[in-house]
Order: structure tokens, then C-alpha cells, then sequence
């Protein structure tokens, strides 16, 4: 392969990237004019790594854990997003995302495509402590923003605080601080209590 | 400031920059369907640095590269989005940003603000490698997205050919491989030549 080949392959691989733009989340923006995007939402958690890196428990590669959320969601543009508290769409979750994990990661060149691929498993398996503060960071997003939002997304699908708890307290694994901001949040929500200050 | 003091802070800056999502850009995403927004526009970059960065001319810090592209265009939540043609729009850009910095980074902890500002600044003055390398990429995704939809947004505003490849010649000072890839891409839209392959 030529280096203008490689990067054809990569130019290509970034334009059907693209695509990561027009899947919809559950959750809204600010102000929940509308719901947002995954690759906006991506971005936001690039954003939570640089500045909340310091409140991981272990101490963790920051270049890895950007790399980790800028990719993590990729797959949804062939696979779509899956509501957190949908369990009928997570039993088929891991196989139209893995489908989607060969078609996206092989456009690129193979040594490239493999490298970014494993980051992406890395993230998906949760078991590395930088996985496990990318995966806190991604659920804390979705926190701040239902809770910013009065619940909006929450309260549309009859969620109840007992599920919100469970489904969130893995950010715990990532940070016990980052996990006491986000429970003091959810609480206040759900029990009229005043929000931190 | 207590642990927590500073979590709250960082939190509040977090959801202040979740307004970057409803800044407007002139380009419009694949396809045109639509504008692109700032948010998305920096996930996209930092997903170009990931992929691209073997092709850097100069060696780059990957990392830094990434931190300056999630950061770049935080400032337009205050200052909005400057068309890179709008030639009195940028008489004033300059000032208008560096009061949004002030107001933005200013809302994070003194130590990390001033971090997190400084790489702003490197990006913006556009001198190191680092910058240089994320200024080029910042133009070729526009380059990208403006071939892709048949020149869409400088047809728009009657963008000549000349215009767009002065505009987008620093390229040429991160990458000369990319460069050439994006000129080809100009040449062909405004000359009906061939694509590239």
C-alpha cells in the first residue's frame, strides 16, 4: 500500500465517520431543545477526560482514555444507539456492534484498523482502569444531562430512581468522588432535595 | 478549595460547554442535510488527529494535538463561528475570543484554567509543530466536507478556486501528503476533473 493509498483509506474511513452525526441519543442537550448526537456526544467526553482526569481513582493514560471516547461509539452508525435501560435491545447489542466493529475499523489500513479496534474492545470490556474511567465518564455525561434537564429522558421511558442508581453506580468504579457528584444530583431529583451548590 | 469545590467547578464548566452543540457552522455534514455544529465538527477532528497523525511532517505530540482540537472552538460558544472567508469578521475575531477564554476558561480551577487556556493559545498562534498540525487538519475536514457536498457551502457564498486554496495552502505546513490530497479534491470539484480514486 502507497502512502496516498493509506490515505485514501483513512480520508474515506473519516468521511463515513460522518455518519456518526445523525444518530440520535436518548438524552437532550442543555435545555433540551433537542436530543443529542453521538459524535457531539462524543466530543462533551473527550472534554470530561481533560478536565476530570485528576478524580480517577487509579491512576490512569489520559491519550488513551481521549482515544477510548472518541472512538467508543463508532459502531453505533451501522448498529444504532441502545437506551441504556433497554433490556430487550442489549441482549443484541454485543453481536450488531461487533458486525459493525469489522465493517467500520476494516476500511482503514490493517495495522491501523487493528490498533484502533483494540481500544475500542478495551473500552467495550470495561476491565482496564482506563476502560473503566472512560466508562464512568460516559455515564456521568448522561447523568448531568437528565439531571440538568429535570429528568427528561428518565421520565419519558418511566424510569425509576432505584434503576437510574444501579445502572450508574459502576461510575464508581472510575471515581468514588465523581460517583457521590453524581448521586447527590440524582437524589435531588428524585426526592426534591436541593441540588449542590 | 476542597476536592468537592473543585469537582462542582469542573462540573459547571462541563455544562456550560455543552452550548457548543448549538453553534453553527457554514458547513453542512455529509450529504447536507444540514449544518454542521461546533461539537460534533471537534469530535470529528479529534477522530482526523487519531487516524492522520503518521502523516504529520514534523514529529507531534499526539495527546497535545488532541487536548488543542476538544479545546479550539470552546471560545465560540461566546463568540459564535467565524466564516473562514469573512474577511471583516475577522478584524474583530481576535477580541472577541480572547474574552470568551477569559469568561470560559475562567470558570475552572486558577491551575487548570490556565492549562487548559494555554493550549488554546498554542493552537491559535499556530507556531509549533503541535498547532500547526492541528490548524492543517482543522482546514482539510473542512476541505472534506465542502467536496463532498459538491462545494456546497462556498458555492454558497461565491468562494472562488483561488480563494479556497489560499485559504487552505497552510495545510501544506502540517502535511504535505494531505495537502495534496485536498488540492486534488478543490481541483477536481472546480474543474470537473476526476476525483481522486
Amino acid at each position: 500500500m502507497t502512502d496516498l493509498e493509506r490515505v485514501e483509506a483513512q480520508l474515506a474511513f473519516l468521511l463515513e465517520a460522518d455518519r456518526l452525526k445523525q444518530i440520535e441519543r436518548q438524552s437532550s442537550i442543555v435545555g433540551a431543545s433537542r436530543r443529542e448526537n453521538t459524535a457531539e456526544h462524543s466530543w462533551h467526553l473527550a472534554l470530561f477526560a481533560l478536565v476530570l482526569a485528576e478524580h480517577a481513582d487509579s491512576s490512569v493514560d489520559l491519550p488513551k482514555v481521549l482515544a477510548m471516547l472518541v472512538l467508543h461509539d463508532l459502531v453505533e452508525i451501522d448498529a444504532g444507539d441502545t437506551f441504556a435501560y433497554d433490556e430487550t435491545g442489549y441482549e443484541s447489542k454485543s453481536a450488531r456492534e461487533r458486525e459493525a466493529a469489522d465493517r467500520l475499523f476494516g476500511m482503514l489500513p490493517g495495522d491501523q484498523g487493528k490498533r484502533l479496534r483494540s481500544l475500542w474492545e478495551e473500552f467495550e470490556a470495561g476491565q482496564t482502569a482506563d476502560a473503566r474511567f472512560a466508562n464512568a465518564l460516559d455515564r456521568l455525561q448522561s447523568v448531568l444531562l437528565n439531571t440538568e434537564n429535570a429528568g427528561e429522558s428518565w421520565r419519558r421511558h418511566g424510569i425509576s430512581q432505584d434503576r437510574v442508581i444501579a445502572r450508574n453506580s459502576a461510575i464508581g468504579s472510575g471515581s468514588e468522588l465523581l460517583w457521590s457528584a453524581a448521586l447527590a444530583r440524582i437524589r435531588a431529583l428524585y426526592e426534591g432535595a436541593d441540588p449542590p451548590a
